[in-house]
């Protein structure tokens, strides 16, 4: 099928430019949701779209929507978006290369002088970092009815400010209502962060779903005391305690491939040299692409809690707060994904996300697929998160293509610079 | 042997009473080394001691010396103390209970018209806590030449304030030299801050000796990524690592009885829910009563720590950073104490200090041993620490009688208020 390229290096300039914004010494990036550095971030990428040639709306929770018409727009819109924020020592690419590709997606239809019957809309879903407001993915979230639009504008963050006071302050409390959106078909591109890609030496990662997740805290209780006069039999050591738990993790996310079991947050109480630990809290993080998979990874972990109960003498709060369905994503959009990849001759995979993405929550209520590129060593939510000006070229030519197809384009004239494939 | 009484009513009400300096609302006690509470601390107990009779000095470091003359003033004075300053969230006993012990039995001395050959002398040494200011055991440290006194001096606090300053601010920088302290012998009243008094139901432990003690900083390196997106087989997740360390830690106390292994203090980095732990810092405490064995214990922590860093991948910078060598007490005062106490009739048992106390430094250039008495549950180092009356006055009245036999006291006359028994 006829193919388009998009302008490679229009789109690592317009990511360098964005990475400015909030740049930190060791060339990462520190952008928190809703503050002054979120606030010019949106701004210039909404410059930069009405320059395209788009509209630009915002709704209540602060999504930017920028569209671009389609011949005939009643007609729902193909999207394509991801986010602006980052983490508080964040990289350049997280997040922005999906809205930024959505925008030479743009550039590029105006370069090629394509027409689409179905609008395109660019959507920058607010905070989806979930570090300065927790929960994560909240824009996306509340458009797709995860989240109640109230409860999510009354979250604080550590200072205390409100969200819906901070969406007011930098000019983002929008006015068209935050849901009932319609996508014909819904692309995120994203970089993969994670080795796969690399390890196999593919371009283009195919996502076909995103892994399911179940997120506890624990807290392991046993008896503080001094540590040079309380004999070893006669202790009841939280810490000792919970190096079994930790080590149950890993094995059994081991015990079901591809699963993924993490401990990542310890905080051990009093946490001195001299003391036996009396309490130790921690983060229990679990996942697995397929459901039933991820309930016996639950319910194994609860029976090894039990079973450490008594064999170290503690106490163990289990609370498994967080529970994420595994997402399979809409088979025409991943066809249309793995078709535009064989047809500009990208070497591929199909992959799982391991992480959420914005397109996880959006494929709630409309057809969506994930495009994943490489990135070096597989690091992100890292200063030294790194790919290449070629990997992003690859990933959003496959948006492109990806999206004239479902918006069922159609090449009007073809301008100087565009090129044309077999 | 003819034995005396203390009067455990009037010790019971100066521990009550000091306690109200720093008093917690827990029940315990917060005063910590040269703060104004401190400063209140030493100078009610000036005020007792010289009430009791006692000429003060103070030295360099200063540690408060209360004499009691002897008839013999040329002799070596049989010296008791401990500290005044506690934990962030300490108790009433730990320490205090030493000092003030030493002060009811220079209180009955004076009650019973007992002359000692030998002074009498208490003292209350400097810093032994080592919360506000490292390194613990500082006052006794110098004097014993473990420290150098003007390292020492320059210490800070976490707010910068240097230690001979917070000295001379509360007025407690003394001219008397730092060192070169003669004592006939040295006794040191303490709670056990262990379990074995209570699970032996013994009113007196004779102390023989101290543990040894090697201290250990490690920090296991591994590689920070993404909980989501990295697989299992590709992770180097330091916390993985460290569990098997502190579980080794265990198991070596274990394997070389009655010795002690403690994890007390872990830092994880990032220390975040959705990262894979690049990083974490530890604390490892061995402790045992015999010399070779730690050594021993010593050598199979390093060996094991090469063994994990090949098997997991991880680096591992495991720093020896203090030794304490085991200690064995006099065995004249240990006898004193003993004698003492089958005397009065207590019951009794051998044991081991685990902790560091002041004596332990003493015993460098004195013959010491120390006394110690049940505390509830073992626990100590915590504001819930408690004991009662009567355990108090059965090891302030193994002091008083340990004292009087090596200080070759003599009844001169016999106060309404002393009991004599056969």
């Amino acid at each position: 099928m006829k193919t388009y390229q998009i302008n490679g290096e229009r789109l690592w300039d317009s990511l360098m430019e964005m990475a400015k914004i909030g740049a930190t010494e060791k060339g990462g990036c520190r952008r928190l949701a809703l503050t002054d550095l979120d606030k010019q971030g949106r701004e210039l990428y909404i410059k930069w779209a009405k320059e395209a040639g788009c509209s630009v709306t915002v709704d209540e929770i602060g999504n930017i929507f920028c569209v671009r018409p389609g011949t005939a727009m009643s007609l729902p819109p193909v999207g394509t978006g991801s986010h602006l924020d980052t983490q508080p020592s964040g990289g350049k690419f997280d997040g922005v290369f999906g809205v930024l590709s959505g925008l030479e997606v743009v550039r590029s239809l105006n370069d090629h002088g394509i027409e689409t019957k179905h609008p395109i809309e660019i959507s920058v879903w607010t905070n989806e970092e979930g570090s300065r407001f927790a929960p994560a993915m909240m824009g996306s979230g509340v458009v797709s009815g995860r989240f109640a639009l109230q409860e999510i504008l009354d979250k604080v963050d550590v200072d205390g400010l409100r969200l819906g006071d901070e969406l007011e302050r930098i000019g983002f409390a929008g006015d068209v209502p935050a849901g009932n959106r319609q996508y014909h078909a819904f692309f995120e591109t994203h970089i993969e962060q994670g080795p796969y890609l690399e390890a196999e030496e593919k371009q283009i990662g195919v996502v076909t779903g995103g892994q399911g997740q179940r997120w506890f805290n624990a807290v392991i209780k046993g008896q503080e005391s001094h540590a040079g006069t309380t004999p070893m039999h006669l202790r009841t050591d939280a810490l000792l305690a919970s190096t079994q738990l930790i080590q149950k993790v890993e094995a059994i996310a081991k015990a079901h491939k591809p699963g993924c079991g993490t401990v990542g947050f310890v905080q051990v109480t009093p946490n001195s040299r001299n003391t036996i630990p009396g309490e130790v809290s921690m983060s229990i993080d679990l996942r697995h692409p397929i459901d039933e998979e991820l309930t016996q990874m639950d319910a194994e972990l609860k029976a090894f809690v039990k079973e450490l109960c008594e064999e170290r003498g503690v106490e163990i709060d289990l609370d498994p707060f967080w529970y994420y369905e595994p997402i399979a994503f809409d088979e025409n959009c991943i066809s249309a994904v793995r078709g535009a990849t064989q047809d500009l001759g990208y070497s591929h995979m199909d992959i799982i996300a391991g992480a959420g993405h914005d397109a996880c929550y959006v494929s709630d209520f409309a057809p969506t697929s994930m495009i994943f590129t490489p990135c070096l060593n597989g690091i992100s939510h890292n200063e030294i998160e790194s790919t290449t000006p070629e990997e992003c070229e690859a990933g959003c030519s496959v948006l492109l293509n990806a999206m004239v197809r479902m918006a069922e384009g159609v090449s009007e004239k073809l301008s100087e610079t565009a090129t044309e494939t077999a």
